[in-house]
This record gives C-alpha cells, structure tokens and sequence, in this order.
C-alpha cells in the first residue's frame, strides 16, 4: 500500500502507448515536431485561449522558469510559506530568478488570503531601494494542505497582485486534480481568475515526465525560449514531451485519471474520519488526505507496509492539530489506486478501534 | 535521407522496451529506485572504478553541471572555439556556474593543442585580481569537427590542465562512438587520461532522453546532489533515467549502437571522398562527415529530399575549406542510418559527375 | 536634530585629515599601497590574531561578501528575521551568493536563541536533496533592536552553526559601539567567540566610506580577492579605503567615537525613559534608542524639526509593544551628537506633559 | 617617473576640498543629498538633455550595473576583443548581468568596425534558441589602445547595433580625455552618435572613487536604482559622490584636467616618436602612449626608477608590433604628469642613442 505520493505511480496506458509511438520514428529535434505542436494547440483549446507553451521535463522547473519569467532578481516572490516552491526545490526559484527573495505568507488550509498578501506586500514598499521589490505571486493549486482555491477566491488574489504591479503565478503541479474535483473550466480557474503564469502537472497525473509553463500573456513568453534552453530543459528529442502531453489530454484523459485519485482519496477521507481517534487535519479538495492519528495506529499501518509521509505544518488550526501521542501523515493516492488498496488501509484504520473497545488497555 | 541529426533518431528497442517496464511499476520517487542504482552500478563498472554518477535528461544540463562542479563563478573554462558549450547551449555554462566566463582556445580539425591552452592560460595568471581565475579545462569527445582525441592527447592536455590547478571535463555527447571506432576503454579515454568528470550522452546513441554526469573524484561531487536538484534536472519517476542507462549499458548495447552509426558514416565518408568534386573536410573518426560539395551538389541533394546542415567553422585548415560555389555541410549518422539510405546519398553524389563529363553544362 | 540615523554624521576630523594626506601622493593602484597594509596589519592587532581583511566602501558589499564567502548558492543562509541582510539589501546576500536562501529565524529584542535556531536548523535537513542545504548564520551585533549579543551567546549559537557545519558571520555595522559599551575585547566579541567572518563598520562610526571584511581563517579568503574584483568593490585609488581605516584604528579613536555616541544614546534613553507617557522598547546597549511615544509627542517632535524613523517591529513583547495612539520610533546618536541636541530632544519630550497640564490644547 | 597608470595620481584640488566641504556637514543618507542633486544637475546639463545618473565608486561597477542594465543573462555581450570590460573585470559583466556572455570581436588599433561587428552578429542569430541573444555593444572611448572613436565612427557602430535590435554601452573611464582631445561635445561622443548608457570615469581624472551610470534613455534606467543598492554601491554618505561628481564638473574642472594628461601625453609621444629605435604602436588620441622600444632602452628606464607596464596586444598591424628584442609598453600620463618627468623620460629615451653612435657595444 503506497500512499506516499502521486510520483511513484506508474504511467497511463495511453501515455505510455504514445511515447512507445512517437519513439519509433525520426522527427525533427528540440520541439519542432509534431507531437509539441498538437499539444500545443491542445493546450490553447482546453484553455480556451491561445497560450504559448513551453514542455519540460519537471515541476521544479517549471515553476523555476515560470517564476523567472515573472520576477526579475531584484524583487520578491510570494508564496505561502509551505509552498513547494519555497521548502522543496532546493532554491530553484532563487536560482533561475538569478537570485529573487522567496517570501514566505502565512495562511490557514494552504491558502494565502488576500489580507495576508496585503500585509505581507506592505513590508516591500515600491520604490524604496533598500528593500527586494515585489515581483510575483505564487499560488499553489492544490495547495501543500491538499486544499483548492476557488476561481473567486483567486480573482480576489490576483486583483491584490496586479494592483501591486506583479504577477500570478500558479504552481498547478495538481491543478487537475482540482478542475476534476470542482468542475470549473481550466479558464475559470487560471487566465480568466487573473492567473498570468501556469506550472501544469502531468507528472503526478499517469505522464512519465511531463509539466508545460503555460504563458497566457504572449508578452511574458518572449525570452522563455532561450531561458529554458540554457536551463538545459530544451530536450533533443523532444516529441517525448509533445506525445506526452498530447496524449494525456486527448479526450480528457487527465480528467478521468484525476477523478480516479480523487475518488480513491475522498473514499479514504470518508473512512478514516469516520474511524474513531482519527481526524481529517483539512478538507480534502483533491488527491490528498491529510489525516492526524495516535501514533499506535500510525506503527500499526507502517508494520502491515503502509508507505506515507509524516508531515510538519504551521497551516493546521489549533483544534485539528496533532496532540501529544498523535502524528499528522499526508497519504497520496493517484490514479493507481485501487479500492482494494483502500480497503486494505481503512480496515487497519478501523480495526483496532473495534478491539479497543473490546479489551481495555 | 536524414542526416541533419542523431538527435533525430528514434529509440532503440531494448531500451524502449526498459522505459515501457519501468513504467508499468510504482518505485521510489527521484532516483531512489532499483533501476538508477543498477545503472549506477554499470556505470562503474564500465569506467573500472567506483564513480558518482547523477543522471539527467539532456546534454546541456549534463554539460553545465559538470562545468558548475568544477569551475566558480569568478573563474574561466576553456574549450575548444567551437565547442558545443560555447556556441550551442545559450550560455548554460555560465549560467549553471554562476557567472563563470567561456573562453574559446582556436585549434585545427576541432582538437585543442597542449601548446594553445598554454598559450590560453597565459593570459589568465594566477593570482591576478583583475583576471578571471582559471577554472575548468572542457574537452569535446567527440570533437565538433566529428574527429577523436587519443588517449595520450587527452593526457597531454590533462597535465597541462592540472599542472594549472584547474580540472577536466570531457563533453561526451558522442563518447561511445570514439570508444567504438577506437576501441579503447573508458577508463583509457576518460580517468586514466586525466579526465575528472564526464557528461556521458546516451540520447544521441539510442536512448530517448538520459544523459549521466559521472564524476571520477567523490570529493568532485559532494554538492552534485543539490546543483542538479536546484537545477530542475531531479526527475520524481526517475526510474524513467535508470532504466535507459541500463539498458544502453547492459550488454554493451551502447557499443552495438555507436559501431552501427560509425560504420555508416564511414561508408558514407569513403564514398563521398571518393565522389569527383567532393573533398572530406576533417578526418571521420565517430559518426560525423564533414564534406566540402559543390553548391549544384547540394541543390540535387536537397530536391531529393535529403536533410542535413550547412556548417560554418574555422577549424579546417585553407586546402580543405571551402571555395567560391562551394559550401561545407555536416553528414551525421545514426544508429538507425541504413546501408540503402547511404546508398542513395552516394548515389546522388556521384552520378552528376558522371553526366558532366558526356554533358558539357 | 538629526536621530534619523548614524550615516547622516559627518567625517572624524583625524580621518579626513588622512583621506586628504593620502590623496595628495602617489601611490599604487588597487590596495597595494603601504596606507592599506598599515590599515592590514592594526586589524590583526586590533584582533589579536592574524587576520585576512578586505576593504570595501559600503557595509552592504561587506555583508554579502563575507556571507558569499561562507554559503554556496545551494544553501540556506540563517539571521534574524528582521536583519539587515535580510530586510534592507534589496537582496543583496542572494545577489553575491549567486542564489542563496536567506531565511529569517525570530527571536525577541532582536537576537536570536540557540533554541530557535536549532529549530529552523531542523527545518533544512542535511542531505535531503529537495532542501536548500545550511550554509551560514549571520548574527548581527550591535542587533537591529540596538541591543548587544554577549560573548558567551555568541559562542552558545557559533556552537550550534559549527555543531551544524555551518560558518558564522558577524554583521558589525556598530560593532565598534558594541565594543565601547561592553568592555569586552574585539576578539572575545569574534572569533574567541567562534565568529568566522566579520563585516566590520567604520562608516556609521566617523568614517567617509568604509568597511573591512574581517576573515579569521584565512582558508575562508582564499576566493574573496576574485569575488571583490569582480563585485566591483576594488578601488583603484585603494589607498582611500585604506587610508580611513588606518585613522579610525589608530590610537583607539574608532572606541573613542563610539563611546560618544553610545553617551549620547544612553543619556537620551534615561531622560526618555523617565519622560511621562514614553518607554524604551528594548535595552539600549549601543548608540540606538528605541522608543515607544505617543503620536502627539512625535507629532511636535516633528513639527520641531526632530529627524527620526518609525519603526515597525516582532522583536517588542506586547508589553513594551505600542498601542493605539503610540507610535515606536528609533532614534540614534553619532560621534557628532551634542548634549545640546539630547538636552533640545528631552525638553520637547518632557516639557508639553507639564504643559498639558497647564495649558489645555 | 610613474607612468604605470592614471590610477595612480593624487586628487585634484577642488575636488579634495570638496569632499572636505561635504565631510563636515550633516546630510541625508544614500543619495537623497544635495550634492548628488546637484552632481546630477550638471550632467544633464554636460550632455544637453535630461539623462538618469547613478553615481558609483568604481570604474568596474560603472561598466557592469550599465551592462546589466542593457544585457538579460541569456543574452550576448559585444566588446572589443581587448576590451577593459572582457579582460580586466574579473568577470563582473557576467556577475551583474546574471551570466551574460561577454564575447570579443577583433580589430586594429583597439577599435570594432561596423564590418566586424556585423560579422560577430551574424554568429548570433536572432531567434535560435541554442544561441545566447544580441544583448549589448560596448565601446571603450579612449579604446584600450589609447585610440578615440570619432563621432562618425560610434555613429556606424550604434546602428549596426541598434539594427540588431541591442543597446549600446561606452566605457568612458577616460572620456574626458576624448572629449579634451577631439574638442567634440559630451553630447556628439554620446546619445546623439546612438550610445544609450555610458560609464563617465571620474577617478582617472583627477577625482578619488567616482564614476557615473549615465543612462540617456530613462526607461532602461527603470530598475538601477535596484540593481545599485542589490550591488552594494549605494553610499550611505552618498554625499561623498555627489561632492566629487559636482566639483569635477563645475567650471569645466574635468576638461582642464583631461588636457593637461593628453598634452603631456602628446609631447611624450612627439618626443618618444623622434628617438632612435622607439616607434608609437598606435596613434596617441588620449592620455595614453603605447610605446616599442628595444629591451636595452627599457632596462635603463626601470633602473632609472620609471614605472610602467609591459603591453601585449594583438592590435597593432605587424609594421608596428614589437619585432625580437623590442617590447611594447604602455605609458599613461595624468593630470599631474609633469614637464619635468616628461623631459626626464625622453632623455633617457635618447641619450643611450647618441651615446651608441660614439661608442660601439
């Protein structure tokens, strides 16, 4: 049972079909095939918009290049202050950004709110030069607790961004996770809520290795070209990306393999809250649950070979944080996981609850 | 007829098969899986010696990372004036390294001489404040000009690179195609040599998308971990790595490889040279022709389909340049260039001549 | 009345008397003269130790020097969440450091703990490649609070660097006034301390333009020569910095000016404190005044003329903290801060709450 | 006798009293003075237009923060191949401008030609993804040869650029001297031949530390102010620029100084031109005089105390480079280079000569 994280699945049918195929034949090298072009287009018509699009090869780099097209290295990036981007990509943004400060905002569940952001903006006042100046927003969809923003409540945002002169960017590495689970269009959720940037996951989502920088302002795409060439992100054989993409979205197959992770983790959220000593620490918006359980339970699940993360944040309000003898665990479940899988992890859950009330300890 | 470019090759069947395997399974996340550690094992056992080896997904980010690992940012690189790390990364070596300059050492047939580095260096003294600090000797394997350092050449070089305090990068887009038409070993050609770290390319060679910076020196490597992490080069199904490096190095595949490519340029090169008009411009010593053709020649070839690239270099020496209505183009083959396609190459190349000695034009 | 800061004081007359000798003559260019070596050689005895010094013209530069000197740009570069580096640089450590981390650790009267810095060190895990790694602590002394770290906490966090493998720098732009105030010796207050790199500050305290990056291991300087030059921080005519630095030492005037502006600041801290309706906000260990006023008093304060910042703050317990109607403002005093202009200060602090009470408003 | 370099000189009067004047007073802090106002002031008026001033305390800061301004780290930097900014720097154009590459184009007598420029482009196709971009022109007026572009020539220079679609850099560490020397205004030797950002050396010329970023065209002066302080070249006393910056142009101060280093200069260049066995390697337009003279004649010099420095170059035409036995050095004279000295030299220039007539050797 691994419940560790959406990266160690394995890849989608469809997907691996279209590497197989794209991998059989000659095509012009570094993106100038065909599969990069039709996804391309795929692209621009599941947002509803022409978008330029730039194919990499990771998450990290794509919120790198995505932050780096936004921020130049004298200004500030806003994030939450557990976002990825600030705790887990060993200073990428700081490196592609050619040296921007990453700022961390507090927030409940994930989320920044537009009075912290405000706040948080009030500390980098314009044209004061001793202080870094304030260069992009980031927001993270899902979010680090596994919630979602609602397309309102990124408008409102990115009106305190834009009003600031800086840009959104959307860390999207489970963005569709998200549309699946809130049945907003990917319009209502990036461009048309004030999003300028997106980092969209494939990765996490049944692809091998795929995320595209989606620039919805051609203008802030003018230089992303060379920056992620010299970035070393321009593949050689880059239909790799392209069949990638395409395939995952032809016919909404990213759709469909979110829903199956969503299932499997609103099916897991529902059992564990149910099992008595356990609680939800957040709602659970996407493909992750995040669960505080006595630590008796937690050995129980490790010694049947349960894999999963404890995890540390400051996001969780006071009564849904882990007290003494508790620990918070994050479980991930893609779009591999099965209802057996599930199942088999609910009834550890359960079960010794059962015979705790049978026997006195 | 596709001699633009090995990168435009597909993907050979065992290691398409080992991507589809690796694909189907749920592992660990960035790196950590079996297929990475089994790669990590033949490579040291190929090299004969235990080596830190960090697989990415290009050549650029190979190249840039074992340039950032050897040379600061106040300091200077040295490569050949028409190495790939100068003129086609868009400056991913400075970029990677911080800032470090790229110095460009002139040398005939794509090689660097031991006396033109010296000359080089001279111009860089230690201890010299103004003066970018010598940092990191590059060498191309094979080199631009598609022709190979011997061993003892690459030594000559090495001690003089050593002797400077500064070390040794090899840029082995193309290695296992010297290592096949010389039939010297790794070690020979790389550690033994001198050589401290190594961008070994399997992408041009049969593989989809995996490159592996192997670093002779432990001590070399300790920061690898986190420049290749910040880096966005941290693949999260790294499997995806692992499995083509062991199925290129398992069995000697990359050797099989390379020996199909090299022999099909060498047919190709005996061919053209021999071909009335057609002078070759470097010595063919991997998979690369560089041949001077009259422009009418290049015309016929390009009506009937043939791809490939016009190549402008001061690297030839005047009696094999290029002359008024002449033009250099490079011929590259692939594992997958075929006798017919050779064939029909050849065929165009000579059959003109023949025409213009009964047909005055 | 100027209190808006010690960088608005004029010029030590004994050290524009040396900047004006020392541009009379001839002399080499970039600090190979003889006012340098001399200015060299009374900071290893100053430091009773021999010491590597850079000198550069601004603190800024010195800063992010020493912390480029001790961090890579993979790392994590740990001060005070309200630092100087952190807040006031306009990213200045990112820039020299190539992309460092700078993380903020909180902590109250401007210091941080050893407890709180043993758990933001928890927060970067060493070999967790997703995590910019630890690379220095910067403590800054005298602190942005104005309050003096004593040698015995300086040891008890160096202990927590070293004990993490990271160096520690000190941020000295009032180290002088720190000195003066404590009695304890420059080398209890650095290295005996286990401070491996000091940006040392004469410029707040009597100088025109210059700082000294003091570095105790010399193996810690072996690149700062490079990084100097090429950060733009070597003067040609070399012998200004020098020059300075040799008068500000010499006979101890550097502790004699600061001793005036501590005075200062210490006799304007006791008649604020026992003004009605005023409290300090922290200790005044230095030449800083922190004050909590009411806005009436700021108000005539300004209407008199009075310079000052306002000054926002986490570093304040609530109880000193202000409330509404209060305003925290930090006043601070020069080498050339009269007892006229303390005594004018204090009269307009006292005198209107007599007035109050005498004439209504 | 030291005609190693302008560096070296003393300062002139007025400015010394001026840096005395501001060095009494008290004023505000980082460049919010009046000085600077006024310093700033004058140069709009130098240059006949309104321009964006930066004051800085190194010639290499000047040159870097300008490139910085002009150049994205993925893009190309154009110089002459003996340029001050590629080879004497220490890298800082790569530091400042994030990794850019500083490219060299050949030419005589330290000059580009609009013709090599053209063909230096033409390696940097626009559009090209593996190919750093056009970036930034820099001219150095006085060259590193001692020679000066003239107006026309900048003009053809500008437009080449400009066509390009780069901006344009002059590195006028000795611009003064030019304009003494052509009698062309500030304004002609600048924005109206095409040059967009200009380094104005005033440290050369008679000042202590300071020099100017004057940008022509606001717009690309939008982020300086940044870039500055992030650099640590924003001067707290800040007023210690300003007061250099206003005295050395007040009442044509710097164009009396630059003439008085060009005519000693010119008379040491007639006198050295008329000795026996001496030959001008390049013709003397500034303050600088390079200078083949045989290794005899240079041994009795530096016996005779006289300093300077031995030059290479691959600028001077074959007729004028230094043949076995003879050796180019570099003599700079500065506005305090006197008659005496010149005499001084060119006796020991001509004596030996005579005396080889009489007495063979």
């Amino acid at each position: 049972m691994n419940f560790a994280s959406d990266n160690g699945a394995g890849v989608a049918a469809p997907i691996l079909d279209a590497i197989v195929g794209s991998s059989r034949v000659n095509a012009p090298a570094y993106g100038a095939d065909d599969y990069t072009a039709r996804a391309e287009a795929l692209l621009s018509e599941v947002f509803e918009r022409k978008a330029s699009a730039f194919l990499v090869a990771t998450g990290t780099a794509a919120n790198a290049l995505s932050l780096a097209a936004l921020a130049a290295p004298w200004q500030a990036i806003f994030c939450h202050e557990e976002a990825h981007v600030i705790d887990d990509e060993c200073g990428a943004p700081e490196f592609f950004s050619g040296g921007a400060k990453v700022v961390g905002v507090p927030g409940g569940d994930g989320k920044i709110t537009p009075a912290a952001l405000v706040e948080t903006l009030a500390r980098f006042p314009r044209g004061q030069a001793k202080t870094s100046q304030p260069g992009a927003l980031s927001l993270s969809q899902a979010t680090e607790a596994g919630t979602a923003y609602a397309p309102d409540e990124i408008a409102a945002l990115a009106d305190v961004a834009h009003a600031a002169g800086i840009g959104v960017h959307m860390d999207g590495a489970r963005f569709a996770n998200v549309v699946a689970a809130t049945g907003r269009t990917p319009a209502e959720l990036t461009w048309r809520a004030g999003v300028d940037v997106l980092s969209l996951g494939a990765t996490k989502n049944g692809a091998l290795a795929c995320e595209a920088v989606v620039v919805f302002d051609p203008l802030r795409a003018a230089a992303m070209t060379y920056q992620r060439k010299r970035a070393g992100q321009t593949l050689s054989k880059g239909r790799f990306l392209g069949a990638q993409m395409e395939a995952w979205l032809a016919g909404g197959l990213w759709l469909d393999l979110a829903r199956r992770a969503n299932a499997a983790a609103r099916r897991l959220a529902e059992g564990l809250a149910a099992a008595p000593g356990l609680r939800l620490a957040f709602p659970v918006e996407a493909n992750e649950v995040f669960v505080v359980a006595p630590d008796p339970t937690l050995a129980r699940w490790r010694a049947a070979g349960v894999r999963f993360h404890e995890w540390s944040t400051r996001s969780a309000p006071p009564e849904r944080a882990p007290r003494p003898g508790e620990t918070m665990v994050r479980l991930v479940a893609s779009f591999e996981t099965g209802e057996a899988e599930v199942q088999a992890l609910l009834a550890l859950a359960e079960s010794p609850q059962r015979s705790r009330n049978s026997w006195p300890d």
